[in-house]
């Protein structure tokens, strides 16, 4: 069976790795699909980001789905042939935050193809992966190997849509229009948001920030003050959804944000300088949004029931034997929105 | 000006009465649909519901849309032409209930069409009306006068939603499938239920509420115990929204609802008897919800915005002359949901 | 080791029962307090109430604290010769609502002295009892056994706040000040409740809500119509604890809560009959309260902190050998709130 | 009638104003006290802070309280010779904000002594007043004027607290203990909280936190890592107040605050430098806390019924024409917390 191996920055190579073995209540599953995340991503291009870095071999991707070819003993509720979106999600079930219902705060966490921990966990990038009932979700006919991988970044967006509150006859802004941004927008959309705005610097993404349903799309680098004209009476927009990670963009989203306002920080960005007395005399909830628990199921349900499309933002798809170009493709902001691997 | 004036139970006529004079600062309406409400009917078939009697005649009708023929002295943001959707509530905005935000709980409400307070508060379905700044709605030009007229119910049905917190990713049950009921499936599902199932007793209002969006319909009067398949493991659904205003209805949702569950009840039903003890026992939100206040511009924003569609609610449109055809039409659940009546 | 065994309805027996086992990771406990709840005298004097009854011997007491004795194989945290509240709840950790954060809601649930199951789960009221470490909650040196073994109800009370939300700067209505209510004056009064009126139809009661913190306490059988001088603007009251499971208890309260006001049902009623429409038009909360789960360790902190006073509600401490003449004192509102048993 | 007037930073004079005018439905009130509050001396040591400038000569002062000496035609609930405490919070109750219930963030608010509008409010550090009867609230014989006058910023407090959501049983650490830190210290305690942790550089405020119900207090000056025993299993706190207005505390507390913890930003403190992988990664509810409202209500109520105690806080009380002198003392936190001026 082979993988997809990140040794170091730039260091990626497809390995030959022993076939896992099929446990009592666990089911096997052959991976068809995985989607390019952006910490693969930085994995790939810097070895790891802020303090994370790759200090051994890892099995790259967390965003996959496949098709089941066999249970284990016991195992009950699925089938061979049957076809699954697997959460990457494994939380411990037992810590103080799985048991007040926080599992991504698990103080155990087993997350794929993440070097958080030491050793690392191993990733979903390979051919053949065994899991537990809980991370397998079944597809609709109707759903793509495709949709189904990408069950994983919607996960992440209802999960910002969730720490947002209700959504439902309010005013949206989202700054950063790449996968997730784009997700923001339809996840928001979804739930009832009844004007949204997308703001980025690529006319790429806004192109398909549109095309997945937001009401305008504003270029920032072309027209620096474009949101002033949501800033009267202390701003129009009731929730932010910062998915950029820039600082220019949280910043610049400030004043059309109104008083009492819900800013999601959904993109990761370091250090960053905020006016904090804006953020007081406004009253500003500024929120993290971090990974997902149960909206893994919420995105399969949606996909299933046609309720979301995200056929849109798939960009292209590729054998994994072809990652060097794959992963150089994901980083292209200028034509690359989600960049499926196949491995079939 | 003609005007639908109900004098007692099954006395509604049209009376010819002044013409509104147009104050500085209003805006002078002429009414082109009226839909028929549940209140309404109870004037006309009982002379009114529980304590809340017509003493004295009352003009009908809070559910209208149409056309801006003049503004008062100093009236801005509205011109002549425009369509309309208009807002029947008109809390104080001075009141201990208006300063928290709670309007629709306002002290001195004047709710059109109303026999609440005596003098009565003149209602809607009347050839020609003046109206505050406030109440005012531009309609699209796509959204029909009669889709703009059932602005009025669909804010109720928001509302409702509102109350029950986020919908994202629920499992909703509604019970009671007529105008309100029905609506209800669409505002549940625009806020993002993965999973919606109606009830009713009358096979025509559930192929409505399949044809507006709910996943399965199930009439409780030819399999009583239908919903027992929803009970394993303390209960199935998260959200009910209790439309009909039916004891057993509601109590035969209970087993289905899970522990933490919320029951919006939306449907009146004078006394009813509950388990009491199930209520405490699975730690059930009993939450009522009454009539709506901000909702009024979110349901204007979604028909504007495509977001929703009522289109297969309206059964008729008939003339105001035509009144008696019109209600009678209105009560019979076998073949009618929303009936409009035309003031043009 | 002796502890109570309930047979049937008024057939409580001291018996001698084996000491129970200590096993790895365990915590032994000689018992010293144990109060009589309002469950354990409906098993007393009932034989169980509406669908849950006796059958089988089972022992009785969920309220209990007590000395550590011995710890078993690698058990750390604690040391013989501590003292502790025991907490009665112990959910399976792993079921959907554990998952959730629910515990109380547990579908494996074995709650100390419960026939809610067969086998019943035997109780607490035993000389030597085994418990889990996360049962064990030490007590601080000023804290009475007596007080410890209140530390169960206080957490029902704590529950029942919870529940409500935020109670600082609210007016609270106690209805029913039995232990339970007298308690929800402590926990209201310890969340910063401005306002705390409590109704009863015995002065006794009454009395002790006084000494425990209420600002006023209300005889309704003396004066039903007390309430009245609350009910002006739609109602005075915020948040309305119903703790006597009466349902004129609960009628005579709602005209004295404000429209969107809270309604925590805490006493059991079994059927009651209520205004839906008045329920709706208000919009009211009614939120059901049942048990606790984090809220024991809050109790714990409360008495150890010096937050809470529960001394005023020990009516008498009576040797468990007196068990008869302790339920018959337990059982009489006229001159008894809480009712300790001493197992020393 | 004198006044004391800022001119410029230092400029600050005892000047005659001519007494002002009682309308009808207002209240004449002679004021006794008046607490220096931050801004206050911010006003006189900086002529104002950020963008906000003294540009014209303004009486200072918004935390006041004194007797009723007159009422205007047609007032009512009110008599000459009662003690109030004032509220300096008088939003115009007709705007977006207003009739969303969040009158803090009012359009056109007044709030006395305030220079961010121009013309700036006049302040409330004048010997008669004349306000409306929704900001005179009753101060019980028992409460003095100096704790009258401190309704105000324990309002500030309560306000922070509410933005906190329930306290009960929560763990709660303070950062900065000046007055307001103090009163944080006093309206977590009353929430509820069982565990308050203080930190703050100067020995003298920490005292004072102690004395007012601190579990303990924290000289982070002394022992920057003083907060290292509070990081296992990623933090202990549940809630953090941020009352210092300086980056390094807020920093310093990230690491002791649990996942999904809520910081409430209550100092202002211009720009800083955040980790926002940290806020996203523990996903932490940022929310800025300004001013109040209903609080100022609450604030009177808990003084009245004796459920807090702020007279710890009195560092000094002076009389209005030693206005130098006070404010030199209330700007040196060696000594003093809340300084009070005297206008008798």
């Amino acid at each position: 069976m082979e993988a997809l191996v990140i040794h170091a920055a730039g260091d990626l190579r497809v390995e030959d790795l022993p076939t896992p073995e099929l446990g009592a209540g666990q089911i096997a599953v052959r991976v068809r699909c995985g989607g390019i995340c952006g910490s693969d991503l930085h994995y790939y291009q810097h070895g790891g980001f802020g303090t994370i870095r790759v200090k051994e071999p890892m099995v790259l991707g967390h965003e996959v789905a496949g098709v089941i070819t066999a249970l284990g003993a016991g195992t009950t509720g699925f089938a061979a042939g049957e076809r699954v979106a697997i959460s990457p999600s494994r939380p411990c079930g037992a810590c103080r935050f799985c048991q007040m219902g926080l599992q991504n705060h698990c103080l155990d966490m087993r997350y794929y193809g993440s070097a958080m921990r030491t050793p690392h966990v191993q990733g979903a990038f390979r051919q053949e992966i065994v899991i537990e009932p809980h991370q397998a979700h079944k597809l609709a006919d109707h759903v793509s190997d495709a949709e189904g991988a990408m069950a994983e970044p919607l996960s992440v967006a209802l999960h910002a849509v969730n720490r947002a509150g209700p959504l439902l006859g309010k005013r949206v802004l989202v700054t950063g229009c790449g996968p997730i941004g784009a997700m923001l927008v339809i996840a928001a959309r979804r739930a009832g948001a009844t004007q949204i705005v997308a703001t980025d610097i690529s006319a790429f993404t806004l192109r398909k920030a549109l095309a997945v349903g937001a009401d305008e799309a504003v270029d920032v680098a072309a027209a620096p003050d474009a949101l002033a004209r949501f800033t009267a009476d202390k701003g129009h927009f009731d929730v932010l959804f910062e998915a950029s990670g820039n600082e220019r963009a949280l910043r610049g989203a400030l004043d059309a944000l109104r008083p009492r306002g819900v800013l999601v920080q959904v993109g990761l960005g370091g250090e960053m300088t905020l006016p904090l007395n804006t953020i007081v005399a406004k009253e500003f909830d500024l929120r993290g949004a971090f990974r997902f628990h149960e909206e893994f199921a919420t995105a399969v349900a949606l996909l299933n029931g046609r309720l979301v499309d995200l056929k849109p933002l798939v960009s292209a798809t590729l054998p994994y034997r072809d990652a060097g170009r794959a992963f150089a493709l994901a980083a292209d902001r200028t034509q690359a929105m989600k960049v499926i691997l196949s491995f079939d």
